[in-house]
């Protein structure tokens, strides 16, 4: 028998986004920005859940690739924002290394701190900094699964030599989460057992 | 512009396996044994690491979905035989979420024990039950990365209904790790900053 392929792919609209080719994002707001866009623009237009992320070139400010929440509607549930962003970012790079000699040094930008697959992936990925604004605990609060996660996490990123850099914008990402689940967006993962 | 697709795929060589179609696996053992041959053949097929999977309805032994690692190939960090085979099988039973209502009761058979990543993505793929055979330690001992998990993950786990069955045909696993590195085959993620 044959097995099937799962595509991971972003959703139509992202592409039309940058229609007019690559952009430069100067500053870290910029990037921010462009992370909480994604996050809300996933919600508006149906595309999965409230969270956005990009991976930029730390240098140039080149966005390398977006990545939105696709679970539901890929069927895959390691369809987070990161993950995407990841796999994405490496496609396009084409290696499973974003930190490998000869490749920009890449940075995350995520509009929710990483939940524990997600954290347990960075270092793989090969990033060399993440930025966050919502805090996991706000995802928490509101009812989102975010996992086990080792209660010192930014420092055992750090030991790895990923700069971690949290509560960017952390109030409007907030406000993101909290409009999907006012409207009644689905919160999965959250299975007590 | 548009961004690439990563389209997660098996082997061809796992296809050939399986032309006489569905297979059911009655013990735990046999079980395994898929999961300790996948790794093995993917090393000798020259199509990723040495890591195996499957996932399997725990009722009637049926076989899921097979995984192996397919990082290098696919050019995907995240490409660990757990990833993959949770992919295959959301895919193939059409659900983001394994251990939703109606769908067969699921397990992991895993070579070696999940690296952080894959250990953050057990809970949200919705399998009830993991089996390893290969330590997280072997694994580390013999120079992969496995990550920064939570001291008490098989605890944490269990909190969250997953059963943990560990060191199932351990030695059989970690000869299969050291003819790979013995080789010389790459052992990539081991980057310390």
């Amino acid at each position: 028998m044959s097995f099937p392929v799962l595509n991971i792919e972003l959703p139509a609209w992202i592409s039309a986004m940058f229609l007019d080719g690559d952009r430069a994002y100067a500053t870290d707001e910029a990037r921010m920005d462009l992370a909480l866009e994604l996050a809300a623009r996933n919600v508006s237009e149906g595309t999965g859940g409230p969270f956005g992320a990009a991976i930029f070139d730390m240098d140039s400010g080149r966005l390398i690739a977006p990545g939105v929440n696709v679970v539901v509607p890929s069927r895959w549930s390691g369809g987070h924002a990161e993950m995407v962003a990841f796999a994405i970012a490496q496609q396009r790079l084409k290696s499973h290394d974003l930190g490998a000699d000869g490749m920009p040094r890449c940075e995350l930008f995520a509009s929710t701190e990483p939940c524990a697959m997600c954290l347990g992936a960075t270092p793989w990925s090969g990033v060399r900094r993440i930025v966050c604004a919502a805090r996991d605990e706000d995802a928490r609060a509101l009812g989102f699964d975010e996992g086990s996660k080792p209660s010192d996490w930014v420092g055992q990123l750090g030991a790895r030599g990923i700069a971690v850099l949290r509560d960017m914008r952390r109030e409007e990402a907030v406000r993101i989460l909290k409009d999907y689940v006012e409207r009644g967006g689905p919160v999965y993962n959250g299975r007590a057992s």
